[in-house]
């Protein structure tokens, strides 16, 4: 990483105003700012959108099979194969939060977390944050009991079926291709 | 993947009634639906949020640098390491538009394109669509000139540089870390 002249002063946007637009808590709340750019222009119009925040897991079995969940997801509007995932509730970590979804959507549990990083899902407009995460040998310790509104269907894959999925154009959400691929990557995945 | 016993029909949610709550054409639509589940259930007031669709660029040049931008984004509230991005104009390719904003953006161009899959930021809310690419043989051809709100700094950084970045969590953005861990995974990157 060369030294770079004397240029950006990557100072935050200065937020004059806020004014909420719609809330239907906890789901959406969506906002319009007026924010001070560094460089003194003022835009009044820029939006913000607060969801809740989540946690996704790439969990592997000790024979080396992946957690998958194959059901229809209404953003994406189709069939599609996610990873355990769902809301942090408030005040909980989102290391716990992970480990209960999974247990809720699986019935499963695992030892040995790994955490692959904190993201936001849209850099301009926020959308939340999603948390992922790496378990190894996980076990199956319960009957699923979800409670979520997908039907749901739950499928052992190695990383190799895994991959052929992605490849093929079978997993969807961009948070659960980033978790497959951070926690399969030899150099991202092995911290 | 082992046959399943019958379960899940995975038919489409049903979408009874669709109102439209908030909209700023072309940047934010949100809907409240009243959606039928396949067992019958009927939800009143689940959200869809229209984003525009965007591209992310993971591009590297000749001699193994990699295009980095560095920035201050307002959807994640700090400086961060973003890659070649933009929103796709109505009617426009979404590899045609990642070249026009990676050649707007960092003044560089390049003749060898990979797509590396499209996905759903929100696969609840939809929350768009990104569009991801792998770019080889990158070359400046002109000054940049992207006349976003944002000041950026461009960084040509090696693989190594910017897998310390991910895992030093000076990566946010769920699309540009999904872009980086996808181009570089020794199978998903293989395609």
């Amino acid at each position: 990483m060369k030294a770079q002249p004397p240029g950006p002063t990557h100072a935050p946007w200065q937020v004059l105003q806020s004014r909420e637009i719609y809330a239907a808590a906890p789901w959406v709340r969506l906002s319009l700012q007026e924010v001070r750019l560094p460089d003194g222009r003022v835009v009044r119009d820029y939006h913000q959108i607060a969801l809740p925040e989540y946690s996704v897991v790439f969990a592997e079995t000790e024979d080396g099979r992946v957690l998958v969940e194959r059901q229809y997801k209404h953003g994406i509007g189709e069939v599609t194969l996610m990873l355990p995932a769902g809301l942090i509730e408030p005040g909980e970590e989102p290391c716990r939060g992970a480990q209960r979804e999974m247990l809720e959507e699986t019935g499963y549990t695992a030892d040995d977390w790994k955490p692959l990083g904190r993201f936001v899902p849209n850099s301009n407009y926020g959308c939340g944050r999603a948390h992922l995460f790496h378990a190894r040998g996980a076990r199956r310790v319960a009957e699923p009991n979800a409670g979520d509104l997908e039907e749901m269907e739950i499928l052992l894959l190695t990383r190799d079926e895994l991959f052929r999925a992605v490849r093929e154009g079978r997993v969807h959400a961009t948070a659960v291709v980033a978790a497959i691929a951070l926690a399969t990557h030899p150099v991202l995945g092995a911290v």
